[in-house]
Protein backbone atom coordinates (compact mmCIF):
# COMPACT_ATOMS: atom_id res chain seq x y z
CA UNK A 1 0.00 0.00 0.00
CA UNK A 2 1.17 3.58 -0.51
CA UNK A 3 2.07 5.91 1.73
CA UNK A 4 0.18 8.76 2.52
CA UNK A 5 1.31 12.52 2.63
CA UNK A 6 -0.66 15.71 3.39
CA UNK A 7 0.74 18.61 1.64
CA UNK A 8 -0.18 22.65 2.48
CA UNK A 9 -1.11 24.88 0.32
CA UNK A 10 0.36 28.57 1.53
CA UNK A 11 3.77 28.54 1.46
CA UNK A 12 4.28 25.11 0.20
CA UNK A 13 2.14 25.00 -3.31
CA UNK A 14 1.21 28.59 -3.01
CA UNK A 15 3.73 31.32 -3.21
CA UNK A 16 1.83 33.38 -0.98
CA UNK A 17 4.56 35.65 0.70
CA UNK A 18 5.23 36.96 -3.01
CA UNK A 19 1.31 37.07 -2.95
CA UNK A 20 1.08 39.05 -0.22
CA UNK A 21 3.89 41.48 -1.17
CA UNK A 22 2.50 41.88 -4.78
CA UNK A 23 -1.24 42.47 -2.64
CA UNK A 24 0.49 45.20 -0.30
CA UNK A 25 2.19 47.27 -2.78
CA UNK A 26 -0.77 47.46 -5.26
CA UNK A 27 -2.81 48.82 -2.26
CA UNK A 28 -0.80 50.59 -0.35
CA UNK A 29 1.50 51.56 -2.65
CA UNK A 30 4.54 50.69 -0.97
CA UNK A 31 6.83 47.45 -1.74
CA UNK A 32 8.35 45.11 1.16
CA UNK A 33 11.12 43.40 0.56
CA UNK A 34 10.75 39.34 0.68
CA UNK A 35 14.16 38.92 2.92
CA UNK A 36 12.38 41.48 5.57
CA UNK A 37 9.90 38.36 6.13
CA UNK A 38 12.84 36.32 7.31
CA UNK A 39 12.55 35.24 10.79
CA UNK A 40 9.53 36.65 12.24
CA UNK A 41 5.38 36.29 12.02
CA UNK A 42 4.45 36.73 8.06
CA UNK A 43 2.44 40.42 9.08
CA UNK A 44 4.91 41.83 10.98
CA UNK A 45 6.88 42.05 7.60
CA UNK A 46 4.67 44.90 6.59
CA UNK A 47 4.44 48.54 7.86
CA UNK A 48 1.06 48.16 8.42
CA UNK A 49 0.06 44.48 9.82
CA UNK A 50 -3.70 44.85 10.98
CA UNK A 51 -3.89 46.18 6.93
CA UNK A 52 -1.60 43.12 5.61
CA UNK A 53 -3.81 40.98 7.13
CA UNK A 54 -7.32 42.98 5.16
CA UNK A 55 -5.83 41.72 2.31
CA UNK A 56 -6.42 38.07 3.11
CA UNK A 57 -10.05 38.80 3.19
CA UNK A 58 -10.21 40.64 -0.19
CA UNK A 59 -11.94 38.21 -3.28
CA UNK A 60 -9.10 36.98 -5.66
CA UNK A 61 -6.43 36.96 -2.84
CA UNK A 62 -5.88 33.41 -2.45
CA UNK A 63 -7.07 32.23 -6.53
CA UNK A 64 -4.69 34.47 -8.26
CA UNK A 65 -1.79 33.59 -6.15
CA UNK A 66 1.10 32.16 -8.27
CA UNK A 67 2.73 28.96 -7.48
CA UNK A 68 5.80 27.89 -5.75
CA UNK A 69 8.56 26.64 -8.53
CA UNK A 70 8.76 23.16 -9.21
CA UNK A 71 5.27 22.11 -6.83
CA UNK A 72 3.09 20.90 -9.80
CA UNK A 73 6.40 18.71 -11.29
CA UNK A 74 7.09 17.84 -8.21
CA UNK A 75 3.25 16.69 -7.37
CA UNK A 76 3.52 14.70 -10.42
CA UNK A 77 6.41 12.48 -9.58
CA UNK A 78 5.24 11.99 -5.92
CA UNK A 79 1.62 10.71 -6.97
CA UNK A 80 3.16 7.59 -8.81
CA UNK A 81 4.83 6.55 -5.09
CA UNK A 82 2.25 8.26 -2.78
CA UNK A 83 -1.15 8.66 -1.84
CA UNK A 84 -1.69 12.89 -2.04
CA UNK A 85 -3.67 14.83 0.29
CA UNK A 86 -4.10 18.56 -0.29
CA UNK A 87 -4.59 19.61 3.28
CA UNK A 88 -5.11 23.59 3.77
CA UNK A 89 -6.49 25.50 6.79
CA UNK A 90 -8.68 27.60 5.09
CA UNK A 91 -11.47 27.47 7.26
CA UNK A 92 -10.36 30.72 8.93
CA UNK A 93 -11.28 32.31 5.77
CA UNK A 94 -14.49 31.40 4.45
CA UNK A 95 -13.83 33.58 1.37
CA UNK A 96 -10.74 31.42 0.57
CA UNK A 97 -12.92 28.32 0.55
CA UNK A 98 -13.88 28.02 -3.00
CA UNK A 99 -11.21 30.60 -4.06
CA UNK A 100 -8.74 27.56 -2.79
CA UNK A 101 -10.70 24.82 -4.72
CA UNK A 102 -10.84 26.91 -8.06
CA UNK A 103 -6.67 27.39 -7.48
CA UNK A 104 -6.16 23.82 -7.15
CA UNK A 105 -8.13 22.60 -10.31
CA UNK A 106 -6.61 25.31 -12.22
CA UNK A 107 -2.79 24.66 -10.81
CA UNK A 108 -3.15 21.07 -9.97
CA UNK A 109 -6.23 19.21 -12.11
CA UNK A 110 -4.46 16.09 -11.83
CA UNK A 111 -5.31 16.41 -8.07
CA UNK A 112 -8.78 14.83 -7.58
CA UNK A 113 -11.53 16.62 -5.10
CA UNK A 114 -11.71 13.32 -3.13
CA UNK A 115 -8.02 14.05 -2.24
CA UNK A 116 -8.69 17.99 -1.13
CA UNK A 117 -9.05 18.85 2.77
CA UNK A 118 -9.85 21.89 3.74
CA UNK A 119 -10.31 22.54 7.80
CA UNK A 120 -9.08 24.25 10.76
CA UNK A 121 -6.34 22.09 13.08
CA UNK A 122 -4.89 19.75 10.95
CA UNK A 123 -3.69 17.34 14.49
CA UNK A 124 -6.89 14.85 13.47
CA UNK A 125 -5.11 14.49 9.86
CA UNK A 126 -4.19 10.70 9.52
CA UNK A 127 -1.38 10.57 6.88
CA UNK A 128 1.59 8.97 7.22
CA UNK A 129 3.44 11.93 6.65
CA UNK A 130 3.03 15.71 6.38
CA UNK A 131 4.36 19.11 4.68
CA UNK A 132 3.64 22.31 5.95
CA UNK A 133 5.70 25.57 6.78
CA UNK A 134 4.00 25.99 9.97
CA UNK A 135 5.14 24.47 13.01
CA UNK A 136 1.25 24.70 14.79
CA UNK A 137 0.67 22.02 12.25
CA UNK A 138 3.61 20.44 12.70
CA UNK A 139 4.47 19.87 16.15
CA UNK A 140 1.06 17.89 17.44
CA UNK A 141 1.09 15.70 14.01
CA UNK A 142 1.30 12.15 14.49
CA UNK A 143 3.44 11.16 11.42
CA UNK A 144 6.83 12.08 9.74
CA UNK A 145 6.93 15.90 9.66
CA UNK A 146 8.74 17.96 7.17
CA UNK A 147 9.16 21.26 7.47
CA UNK A 148 9.04 23.36 4.17
CA UNK A 149 11.14 27.14 4.26
CA UNK A 150 9.15 29.73 4.14
CA UNK A 151 10.95 33.05 5.11
CA UNK A 152 9.35 33.02 9.03
CA UNK A 153 10.68 29.53 9.52
CA UNK A 154 14.05 30.50 8.81
CA UNK A 155 15.00 29.64 12.29
CA UNK A 156 12.78 26.39 13.41
CA UNK A 157 15.40 22.99 14.03
CA UNK A 158 13.07 20.47 15.25
CA UNK A 159 11.73 19.40 12.23
CA UNK A 160 13.36 17.90 8.68
CA UNK A 161 13.72 20.80 6.62
CA UNK A 162 13.34 20.94 2.57
CA UNK A 163 13.78 24.29 0.96
CA UNK A 164 12.38 23.95 -2.48
CA UNK A 165 10.53 20.74 -4.32
CA UNK A 166 13.55 19.49 -5.54
CA UNK A 167 15.02 19.01 -2.10
CA UNK A 168 11.64 17.67 -1.21
CA UNK A 169 11.78 14.76 -4.21
CA UNK A 170 15.49 14.03 -3.45
CA UNK A 171 14.29 13.35 0.20
CA UNK A 172 11.02 11.55 -0.35
CA UNK A 173 12.04 9.65 -3.59
CA UNK A 174 15.24 7.75 -2.70
CA UNK A 175 15.34 4.02 -2.82
CA UNK A 176 14.33 3.01 0.68
CA UNK A 177 11.64 4.63 0.71
CA UNK A 178 9.95 3.47 -2.17
CA UNK A 179 11.15 -0.46 -1.57
CA UNK A 180 8.37 -2.24 -1.01
CA UNK B 1 -7.04 13.57 27.22
CA UNK B 2 -10.46 13.98 25.51
CA UNK B 3 -11.41 11.45 22.77
CA UNK B 4 -12.40 12.97 19.63
CA UNK B 5 -15.69 12.56 17.76
CA UNK B 6 -15.79 13.34 13.97
CA UNK B 7 -19.36 14.16 13.05
CA UNK B 8 -20.55 13.83 9.24
CA UNK B 9 -23.18 16.63 7.70
CA UNK B 10 -25.35 15.26 5.88
CA UNK B 11 -28.18 12.87 7.01
CA UNK B 12 -26.60 13.25 10.66
CA UNK B 13 -26.75 17.20 11.40
CA UNK B 14 -28.59 17.85 8.31
CA UNK B 15 -32.11 16.57 7.46
CA UNK B 16 -30.91 16.46 3.67
CA UNK B 17 -33.27 13.74 3.08
CA UNK B 18 -36.56 16.32 3.94
CA UNK B 19 -34.66 18.86 1.81
CA UNK B 20 -34.33 17.17 -1.05
CA UNK B 21 -38.12 16.18 -1.21
CA UNK B 22 -39.16 19.67 -0.28
CA UNK B 23 -36.97 20.85 -3.22
CA UNK B 24 -37.91 18.42 -5.83
CA UNK B 25 -41.21 18.79 -5.02
CA UNK B 26 -40.71 22.62 -5.67
CA UNK B 27 -39.06 22.03 -8.55
CA UNK B 28 -41.05 19.35 -10.36
CA UNK B 29 -44.74 19.38 -8.44
CA UNK B 30 -43.96 15.92 -7.56
CA UNK B 31 -43.47 14.79 -3.86
CA UNK B 32 -41.87 11.73 -2.83
CA UNK B 33 -42.77 9.83 0.38
CA UNK B 34 -39.58 9.76 3.11
CA UNK B 35 -40.55 5.99 3.14
CA UNK B 36 -39.39 5.49 -0.69
CA UNK B 37 -35.92 6.48 0.57
CA UNK B 38 -35.65 3.43 2.74
CA UNK B 39 -33.17 0.79 1.91
CA UNK B 40 -32.32 2.46 -1.93
CA UNK B 41 -29.41 4.96 -2.86
CA UNK B 42 -30.83 8.24 -1.76
CA UNK B 43 -31.12 9.68 -5.34
CA UNK B 44 -32.88 6.19 -6.59
CA UNK B 45 -35.90 7.13 -4.94
CA UNK B 46 -37.15 9.86 -7.42
CA UNK B 47 -38.93 9.39 -10.17
CA UNK B 48 -35.90 11.63 -12.44
CA UNK B 49 -32.75 10.66 -10.31
CA UNK B 50 -30.60 12.58 -12.98
CA UNK B 51 -32.98 15.86 -12.11
CA UNK B 52 -33.04 14.83 -8.32
CA UNK B 53 -28.96 15.00 -8.43
CA UNK B 54 -29.10 18.29 -10.19
CA UNK B 55 -30.86 20.34 -7.63
CA UNK B 56 -27.71 19.26 -4.99
CA UNK B 57 -25.58 22.34 -7.33
CA UNK B 58 -28.39 25.04 -7.00
CA UNK B 59 -27.68 27.48 -4.83
CA UNK B 60 -29.02 27.35 -1.38
CA UNK B 61 -30.00 23.91 -1.67
CA UNK B 62 -27.57 23.24 1.52
CA UNK B 63 -27.73 26.11 3.18
CA UNK B 64 -31.27 26.02 3.61
CA UNK B 65 -31.54 22.24 4.83
CA UNK B 66 -33.27 21.84 7.96
CA UNK B 67 -31.30 20.72 11.01
CA UNK B 68 -32.05 17.31 12.41
CA UNK B 69 -34.11 17.04 16.02
CA UNK B 70 -31.71 16.88 19.02
CA UNK B 71 -28.30 17.54 17.02
CA UNK B 72 -27.87 21.21 18.40
CA UNK B 73 -28.29 19.54 22.08
CA UNK B 74 -26.82 16.78 21.73
CA UNK B 75 -23.11 18.67 20.10
CA UNK B 76 -23.83 20.72 23.21
CA UNK B 77 -23.81 17.94 25.73
CA UNK B 78 -20.62 15.80 23.90
CA UNK B 79 -18.56 18.92 23.20
CA UNK B 80 -18.04 18.24 26.93
CA UNK B 81 -16.69 15.03 27.05
CA UNK B 82 -15.23 14.92 23.43
CA UNK B 83 -13.32 17.03 20.92
CA UNK B 84 -15.61 17.32 18.31
CA UNK B 85 -14.81 17.78 14.87
CA UNK B 86 -17.70 18.27 11.78
CA UNK B 87 -16.08 16.48 9.17
CA UNK B 88 -18.38 16.93 5.42
CA UNK B 89 -17.22 15.16 2.02
CA UNK B 90 -18.07 19.00 0.24
CA UNK B 91 -15.30 18.76 -1.62
CA UNK B 92 -18.07 17.12 -4.31
CA UNK B 93 -20.14 20.00 -4.94
CA UNK B 94 -18.00 23.05 -4.66
CA UNK B 95 -20.86 25.33 -4.04
CA UNK B 96 -21.56 23.52 -1.06
CA UNK B 97 -17.90 24.68 0.47
CA UNK B 98 -19.05 27.99 1.88
CA UNK B 99 -22.73 27.23 2.02
CA UNK B 100 -21.62 24.44 4.74
CA UNK B 101 -19.81 26.99 6.63
CA UNK B 102 -22.47 29.39 6.49
CA UNK B 103 -24.61 26.34 7.68
CA UNK B 104 -22.60 25.71 10.68
CA UNK B 105 -22.34 29.35 11.92
CA UNK B 106 -26.40 29.41 11.62
CA UNK B 107 -26.92 26.29 13.67
CA UNK B 108 -23.90 25.12 15.41
CA UNK B 109 -22.17 28.67 16.62
CA UNK B 110 -20.36 27.06 19.13
CA UNK B 111 -18.45 25.03 16.69
CA UNK B 112 -14.85 26.28 16.17
CA UNK B 113 -13.67 26.81 12.33
CA UNK B 114 -10.83 25.20 14.16
CA UNK B 115 -13.21 21.87 14.14
CA UNK B 116 -14.13 22.06 10.27
CA UNK B 117 -13.42 19.34 7.80
CA UNK B 118 -14.50 19.90 4.17
CA UNK B 119 -12.70 16.76 2.71
CA UNK B 120 -13.35 14.15 -0.28
CA UNK B 121 -12.21 10.94 0.82
CA UNK B 122 -12.76 10.88 5.05
CA UNK B 123 -10.24 7.81 5.13
CA UNK B 124 -7.37 9.75 6.05
CA UNK B 125 -9.81 11.65 8.85
CA UNK B 126 -7.79 10.24 12.54
CA UNK B 127 -10.40 10.94 15.16
CA UNK B 128 -11.05 8.17 17.43
CA UNK B 129 -14.88 8.00 16.61
CA UNK B 130 -16.50 8.20 13.16
CA UNK B 131 -20.29 9.04 13.00
CA UNK B 132 -21.95 8.61 9.44
CA UNK B 133 -24.56 6.96 7.36
CA UNK B 134 -22.67 6.96 4.25
CA UNK B 135 -20.58 3.04 4.25
CA UNK B 136 -17.99 4.02 2.19
CA UNK B 137 -16.96 6.93 5.29
CA UNK B 138 -17.09 4.16 7.66
CA UNK B 139 -15.64 1.15 6.07
CA UNK B 140 -12.10 2.20 5.74
CA UNK B 141 -12.29 4.73 8.88
CA UNK B 142 -9.51 2.76 11.70
CA UNK B 143 -11.10 3.90 14.43
CA UNK B 144 -14.54 3.15 16.38
CA UNK B 145 -17.30 3.50 13.80
CA UNK B 146 -21.07 4.00 14.12
CA UNK B 147 -23.86 4.23 11.69
CA UNK B 148 -26.44 7.03 11.87
CA UNK B 149 -29.48 5.77 10.54
CA UNK B 150 -30.80 7.36 7.01
CA UNK B 151 -33.25 5.78 4.79
CA UNK B 152 -30.31 4.28 1.94
CA UNK B 153 -28.77 2.44 5.10
CA UNK B 154 -31.24 0.41 7.06
CA UNK B 155 -30.44 -2.65 5.83
CA UNK B 156 -26.30 -2.32 6.78
CA UNK B 157 -25.89 -4.30 9.83
CA UNK B 158 -21.94 -4.35 10.21
CA UNK B 159 -21.69 -0.69 12.25
CA UNK B 160 -22.62 -0.11 15.52
CA UNK B 161 -26.18 1.96 14.59
CA UNK B 162 -28.01 5.12 16.44
CA UNK B 163 -31.65 5.55 14.84
CA UNK B 164 -31.21 9.39 16.43
CA UNK B 165 -29.36 12.05 18.45
CA UNK B 166 -30.97 10.49 21.91
CA UNK B 167 -29.62 7.03 20.86
CA UNK B 168 -25.86 8.34 20.25
CA UNK B 169 -26.02 10.51 23.60
CA UNK B 170 -27.44 6.70 25.16
CA UNK B 171 -23.85 4.91 23.41
CA UNK B 172 -21.22 8.08 24.06
CA UNK B 173 -22.09 9.18 27.38
CA UNK B 174 -22.61 6.46 29.47
CA UNK B 175 -20.11 6.10 32.53
CA UNK B 176 -17.86 3.67 31.46
CA UNK B 177 -16.59 5.99 28.65
CA UNK B 178 -16.32 9.00 30.16
CA UNK B 179 -13.95 7.15 33.30
CA UNK B 180 -10.54 8.41 33.08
Amino acid sequence: MKKSIAIDMDNVLVDIELNWINWYEKAFGLRVEREAMRGIPEDAAFPDPIAARSLLYQPGFFLNAPIIEGAAEALQSLKEHYDLYIVSAAMEFPNSLIEKHDWLARYLPFISWRNIVLCGDKSIIGTDILIDDHTKNLDPFKGETILFTAGHNINVERHTRVNNWAEALDLLLVEERLAP
